[in-house]
Formats: C-alpha cells, sequence, structure tokens
C-alpha cells in the first residue's frame, strides 16, 4: 500500500480544465464514500454534500461565483508576482467554465453538528476534502478545491439560495471534478526542510 | 493505485495507544513531505510543522494542553451520550500520556503567508494534515489528528511560547503519532447517502 498512497500524494495535483465526458455515477459516490472516511471533532461528521451535475443548476451558480470572483481579483490581480498571477488567471478560466465542468460537488458544514471553535470546525471538513480530491484522482478524475460559493464575499448566500441550502448550513469549498483535459505534472512545492522544525522552532 | 488509495482512505482510524518504539526520522520526514504536496490557496504553501520528539519538550507542552483538556471537559462529559462520552475519555487518555507518546506534530500557520478569509486559511493546512495522515498510516503509522494547543481555549499561547512559535504563526493542530499499541478496525461513519443531495438539497 505504502508505494501507491504515497505516489498520489505526491503527484494529486488541481486540475482546472476537464473533458466534457460525463463523470460516472459510481465513481462519484466512490468519491463521497471516502470523503466521509475522515476524521472529525469527536466523530461528529458535520458533512453535507450537494453534488451538481445538471446543466441549468451549474449555469446558475456560476453566475454568482463568477461575479464575486470577477470584483475580488480586480483589486488586487496586478499586485501580484508573475507566478501567482497566472495560477489566478487560469482559475478565473475555470470559473467561467463553471457551466460546462462535469461535477461540482459543494462540501458543507451543518452548523447544529458542528463545533464552533473554527479549528474544530474547519479540522471537521478539509480532511473529509482532501479524501474526496484523493478519491478522485485515484480512480483518474482531476479536481480542484475551490472556495467559490462559500464565503460571504464569494456569492454563499446566492449559491445556497439557488441550491435550497438551509441556513443552518454553511458552504466550505466547491470542488470541481471531471476527467482532465490534459495529464498534468506533479505540483511544484518548496521543500518541506525550509518549513520544519525539531523540538523548538 | 485505485485498491490501495482507496483501501488507506477507508481503513485509516485515530490511533490514541502507542507503542514506546521511536519512529524512524525518514518516515516521520517523509509524512512531512507528504503532508507539504497538498494543495493551498494560491499555492501559498502557509504551513511550518514542529517535530517534538524529545521527552523534556514534550512534558512541558503536556501540562497546559492537559489542563486545558480537563477543564474543558468537565463542563460537558456528563451531558455527552455514552458513545461520544467514551471517545473523549480515551481521548483524555491520550493526552495524559503526552510525554510517552513517540512523536507530536504541530501543524501551524504562518499569517503572513495565510488568507484572512477563514475558509481559505483553514482549506489551505487541513488538507495538508490529512496527507500527513495518510502518508504515516500508509507506513504502519498510527496518528490522532487534535487541536490541543491549536486555539486560545487549549493552551495555544502556553505552547507556543514553549516551541518558541513566533508571534505571526498559529498553531491549527497538533498531531500524535507512533506505532499503534494494537490493531485497529476502519472507522464506524454514518452512510453518505444520508448526507447526499443530488443537484438540490
Amino acid at each position: 500500500m505504502e508505494t501507491e498512497v504515497l505516489e498520489a500524494l505526491h503527484t494529486l495535483r488541481s486540475v482546472r480544465s476537464f473533458q466534457s465526458t460525463p463523470v460516472e455515477r459510481e465513481k462519484i459516490e466512490a468519491v463521497l464514500e471516502a470523503a466521509a472516511m475522515a476524521p472529525s471533532s469527536g466523530n461528529s461528521q458535520p458533512w453535507e454534500f450537494v453534488v451538481v451535475t445538471d446543466p441549468e443548476v451549474k449555469s446558475r451558480v456560476r453566475e454568482p461565483m463568477l461575479r464575486t470572483w470577477g470584483s475580488m481579483i480586480r483589486h488586487f490581480l496586478r499586485r501580484l508576482p508573475e507566478k501567482t498571477r497566472r495560477i489566478y488567471e487560469e482559475a478565473g478560466e475555470m470559473v467561467k467554465e463553471t457551466g460546462e465542468v462535469p461535477v461540482l460537488i459543494f462540501a458543507c458544514l451543518d452548523s447544529s453538528r458542528a463545533s464552533r471553535t473554527p479549528e474544530a470546525k474547519y479540522a471537521s471538513i478539509y480532511p473529509a476534502v482532501q479524501n474526496l480530491l484523493l478519491a478522485a484522482w485515484a480512480q483518474g478524475l482531476g479536481t480542484c478545491l475551490t472556495i467559490h460559493g462559500s464565503t460571504p464575499r464569494r456569492g454563499e448566500e446566492e449559491v445556497k439560495k439557488i441550491l435550497g441550502i438551509p441556513n443552518n448550513v454553511e458552504v466550505a469549498a466547491c470542488v470541481y471534478m471531471g476527467y482532465p483535459a490534459r495529464s498534468v505534472k506533479p505540483p511544484r512545492r518548496k521543500p518541506v526542510g525550509e518549513v520544519t522544525h525539531w523540538n523548538r522552532w
């Protein structure tokens, strides 16, 4: 198991451009099952998932997500270093294509089951989201973890209304998913030795 | 890769009782390398890791973590349903044993590299933590994701002082790690179908 798992952890990379091929229902379900195996505070399992494959619903949520992304990006895109700016530009292209992405998965938190402490709350959803990305990757699918529609400044209220998400539930992430349009290389990260401290900072 | 990765995602379980056998440095490094491959907002990689293996440092951080855990738990342990209470009691045993756990890894966020939006910030650390747990699991190690020493009410300030963590860095999680004292079964979770919504809540 070791080699394959470490390989998946090391090769998983954000995919922002997808084939139009639909994703098989069984693969989507396998991805959600893996997500729901993640740890959570006191095993509270506060997650809820809204899976969007209907083109009409996708194009409806696209509107607030694209609009809020556009107004956010306008303010700071020019100030970014070129490398980071390119990531954001590619990210913007993906939001524009929201209507054509095969699957969107909104990972949500039911506040009646989630802790109020931010660390406990978010540590009970983002490990599940990472499981989701890895289970997709292992099945040949590409994903991109985003917070479109997941914060007040990113159109969360409108997205919740479109999807019928109740008041006590908050959106924590919106994952784009589909078969990658092209093969991708492993991601580039700075060496972890630079951010590791042994026994004392 | 698919079978092994899905197996790891489905079998990973919190381990709260460890052998005293030390963990090989190469395994700890492999775990951190996997953590640092996780996605982060705009590839900001805002993580820093403090790895504690020195028994003296472990016993020093134990004090504020155990004290704040004790005062927190006193208030609500009696009110919990039996099943949840048992999880918390076992969790309490682990905190008491902090000095003897082979490795503690404090996963931290450098606020100068992290987003201020809570979702973007925590979505840039807990996926890395989940990678860490999975890389450990794949190498035969057990882990437990906790927020001891990671919030103001959990002794964060004292833990930061003991470890020399600078002011601009916050602790997001404290992972306990070592070889499991006994074999564990896959975790129990409610069926994900109960929390999945297709196209609309």
